[in-house]
């Protein structure tokens, strides 16, 4: 799928006049990405999906942003979604994933298609809404200026979660990396217990090593009791210092 | 030098009106910035120096952020900085560089303080622009929507700098990594011979190698006629499509 053929579809409605927002749609909502995962940066754009073009897409399917000039950025309410380069021979590589409640292709947005954009996977089926490539940042500040200052977050965000994935790759053994993102999670969540919203094999990926090293990890770390358990939707950490002190140690 | 040292110091003005600026005051300038190094971003920040308090200090200084909550941010008018994480044993690594023209700490001041502030390194003598901690996002915008948008296409072009630096670092051989980098300042600057604004050592330093292994990689380059020369002012690369082959090829 191209985006070319989502754009002639019309959003429902075009009224950019000033909105008042709940108090709870807060522009700088708690921090809760990862190095390399980014979600809930932005639920304050549900306010306005109005003014957007839903587009469902299923599991599996890949866009291809193919639009020069300006490129229409999306909020994804449901679903996750992979974004990857490409080499010359199409190969991915370098993912970084988006979970629900989180702006794609904004930072194209932002600097009006200086930044070359890259084609997105679905990895669940997924719910996202296309806003109009017409609309300008002056048009989404007089609708309410917290959904630009929350553009500004959500580049903040990404900032920090590329910024900190570059640092964790630049450890040259496989087991440090693994140590360092399963506590970076462990710091983020602020509990043992939670759901990682990646899989082994997608962290595998991101983290530049093969999928089988990461099983590996994982069954040592069980083995020595520093984490219980690492399911597609529930990881326990039950060691998080010797986790640190593992993932630093060269 | 800490930032609560420099924090009692009043800014010049307090006057947050609407301004006018000059036409060439462009929120969204032409990309100049490469993987791991910030530069021009921010120009329009010029107009509006009178609300922040100049601080300058020499080549050398360290400047540590200890003040909680809000996090004031900078503008960089002058020289060069660099931005490093730094571990338990207050060893630097994972550095990244601002160069003239560019915000600092603006991510900081997005979230409202929940990204913790790396200390910086004046490279040069540099001269950086306070912004007063009590400035908000919206007074920000009271003063000129431009603004508000150089501060989201800033963020957008540091989120580019730093998931290429990420892509980058993902090479194992230190040779791939010098190819790909030099060859994406090639791209930026769309011309064979420019000022690299960053050392042998320094870009060494960022893409994770001994200086001596990147003055031998230069070396290399230089006697199969690929790179012309590489000093602190000036680089000439002879080859670029060969450059780019080489990066890619393991």
């Amino acid at each position: 799928m191209f985006v070319s053929e989502l754009i002639s579809r019309p959003p429902l409605s075009r009224d950019y006049s000033r909105r008042t927002f709940p108090d709870h749609a807060s522009p700088c909502p708690p921090l809760r990405s990862l190095p390399g995962i980014i979600c809930h940066t932005s639920t304050i754009w549900e306010n306005v999906l109005d003014l957007a073009t839903p587009v469902r897409l299923s599991k599996g399917t890949m866009l291809y942003p193919d639009t020069k000039d300006r490129q229409p950025f999306f909020y994804l309410k449901k679903g996750k979604v992979r974004i990857n380069k490409m080499d010359e021979e199409g190969k991915e590589f370098y993912p970084h994933y988006i979970l629900s409640g989180s702006l794609i292709y904004d930072a194209f947005f932002l600097t009006c298609g200086q930044i070359p954009s890259m084609p997105l996977k679905m990895l669940e089926d997924s719910e996202l809404h296309m806003f109009p490539s017409s609309m300008s940042f002056e048009d989404i500040l007089s609708i309410h200026p917290h959904l630009a200052r929350n553009m500004a977050y959500s580049q903040a965000v990404k900032d920090l979660a590329y910024s900190r994935l570059a640092c964790i790759n630049m450890y040259v053994k496989p087991f440090n990396r693994a140590c360092i993102f399963l506590h970076e999670m462990y710091d983020i969540h602020r509990h043992g217990t939670f759901e990682p919203g990646v899989t082994q094999s997608e962290l595998a990926m991101m983290l530049n090593m093969h999928k089988v090293t990461m099983a590996n990890i994982i069954s040592q770390l069980k083995r020595e009791k520093i984490v219980g358990q690492f399911t597609k939707t529930k990881v326990s950490i039950l060691e998080p210092a010797r986790l640190k002190e593992l993932g630093l140690k060269e």
